[in-house]
């Protein structure tokens, strides 16, 4: 039986962003998100941990090599979010909250498409040392 | 179809605990425990992970509100167990033995119930920064 | 002789900023600050770290108690940073440019003058993990 | 029913280790692995994460004693890969190119025989802070 | 002229302790020292760093070596109070309040006399990662 | 009076490296310097810290820009240390022992001579997370 293994690579930007529902007053916007929806942004240090899943090269020892998957994260995630604006300098959040939750998902798609589709792909995100998210979901059992 | 993703929240603790079966010997204790059986308690400072799993909700992107989350992790676990001892001044342990496994186990208790049953919840709890414990598992294919 | 005993608090404020000098054109700028000078903003998770050096108290062994320190410098610095745009909502750098080392100097002497005279203050700041800045200085041995 | 409970203990060694594959020419090694491929080594300060999982004695609440496992780990790992040259001081490495990913699976094969098999295993090793791997793989929803 | 050298060894010591002044009653303890002087007593992992400093011999290449000095400490000092009750188990804190002011000064005292007079000692205590201690003190322009 | 700021910029490599005395025997070698005198090398993730110390510049905020730092280091010493053996691939450890101590010294030196003799230089060089070492030192009050 062929024998996956999971290799991760982690990087980081810095980005400001603040979260809000147009559609709702500032006083609503407020009590849901607290700080985080002040007008004038805040940002952070985001950690970006992507694990891309296969069956080692047989020659290599290679699931991937990390450098060219530290390239592809350079060019289709950190050239774009990177010391930005993520509400007012990325399309990707034009018209979608800048959750850690939506931004994952958005990660996870940006790179989904770039990497062979044999290699299982999955993002984690940290939004602070004690908040952070992960997406697709590794399945857990509950009970 | 919906989307799933994991949100995490690390909060910590710091309590005193013992190690010891009461019906053993204090010499059956120190073989099996080792230092951790001490009559006078050590301690630790605690690292706590809580894992929450669902589909963000469409408008605000969250799937639960971090903050929500840390005041409920706040009440139902840390006003329990922070700057306690866990064997003397807890009801959960005052006749099980607070080893790693069984207190990971019984903070998802804890929060279980207190957690709408559509999201998954799973705990991860550092004792030292290197002996942890997780509860549920994740399946892992093996072999 | 009195032993002086150095205490260290460690807090954290994720906020946003823009490095760039108001009378140089946006190229200058562009070319002194890099990203740094995006105009939207970008930000950070800053982590702090507040150095009192004193004479414990020979009855309760505290050089100053460390959650009094936690509240002072969450009344002090943080209610004014956290989840701010150093920029636009802080009058401290209206017109100072927010480099980690005008911001680690702003942070000392909004401390400085609220702990008592007889205590040393240092002020450590983390932009990045892998860049950050102190102030004052320690004395070094050099050559 | 039973709860099954992860632990995880955290251990580390220090090795050399260059990689290629030698029926490439230097050029075309130098191509694959880079700077990795540098014919007198170089080394990393491993970090190895190893999980049991598995259904807490009734009576001790351990899984395993985490004494016993990191015991196991210095003789079965520790001691033949730390202050080690992999390439040229191990049998397991002498025609086996010693990527991250090829490494994770032997120190898994290493430990496995030693596990009571009612355990589940999987180990996690971190090459740098950045690059690391895991094996077997977790289950994840990809899509 | 002669070029000193400051060598840093990291060890760390789980304990348990409890802060309170004898002569006062629970109430003003309660009020001076809030949790932590919960009479069942609670814990830490205790992180300490021990800073030698001195010239390194010039056949060896060592100030001290490393490993020499990681034994001492575990002589002098984990012997003495991992996993122990501070206020209990220990002679040096059966009438001194175990604050981390009161331990870093001890710790240092256990060691200055076991380490050469020609080479400068300091050592720095964490309670947590966000509480710590130093002593001696290094001397900081202040203003 | 001017105000001198410190700043820090971490940076790393990973190299191999063989602790020994040529002039001495192997048996005394090993004796003095245990698993660190493998003939065959072992290796490191070395962590780097640079701090300068200085006036910010009254209209940049800025000490140094950290970026050039950062590419100052990279020329400097990444691009002669890194995925090197010290030993064999480095003329200045040809003839000197790779020891932490006469690593960070030689750091130290490669740096001086390029940054602003205005300027105040220290180097931190960490071998694991346990053992470091610092060149200049800090004055330390000792007594």
């Amino acid at each position: 039986m062929e024998k996956k293994v999971a290799i991760f690579r982690k990087e980081h930007f810095n980005a400001a962003h603040r979260l809000f529902v147009p559609e709702w007053s500032d006083e609503k916007n407020r009590e849901v998100f607290g700080k985080c929806s002040n007008p004038h942004y805040h940002g952070h240090n985001y950690e970006l941990i992507v694990k891309v899943t296969g069956v080692p090269d047989p020659t290599t020892g290679y699931v991937v090599n990390l450098s060219v998957l530290s390239d592809l994260i350079g060019k289709e995630v950190l050239a774009k979010f990177d010391h930005k604006n993520l509400n007012l300098d990325t399309k990707e959040f034009a018209h979608l909250n800048p959750t850690a939750e939506n931004i994952v998902v958005v990660i996870y798609e940006m790179l989904r498409s770039k990497i062979d589709p044999k290699l299982d792909l999955s993002v984690r995100l940290y939004e602070t040392e004690r908040n952070f998210v992960e997406y697709p979901v590794s399945l857990t059992v509950d009970g």
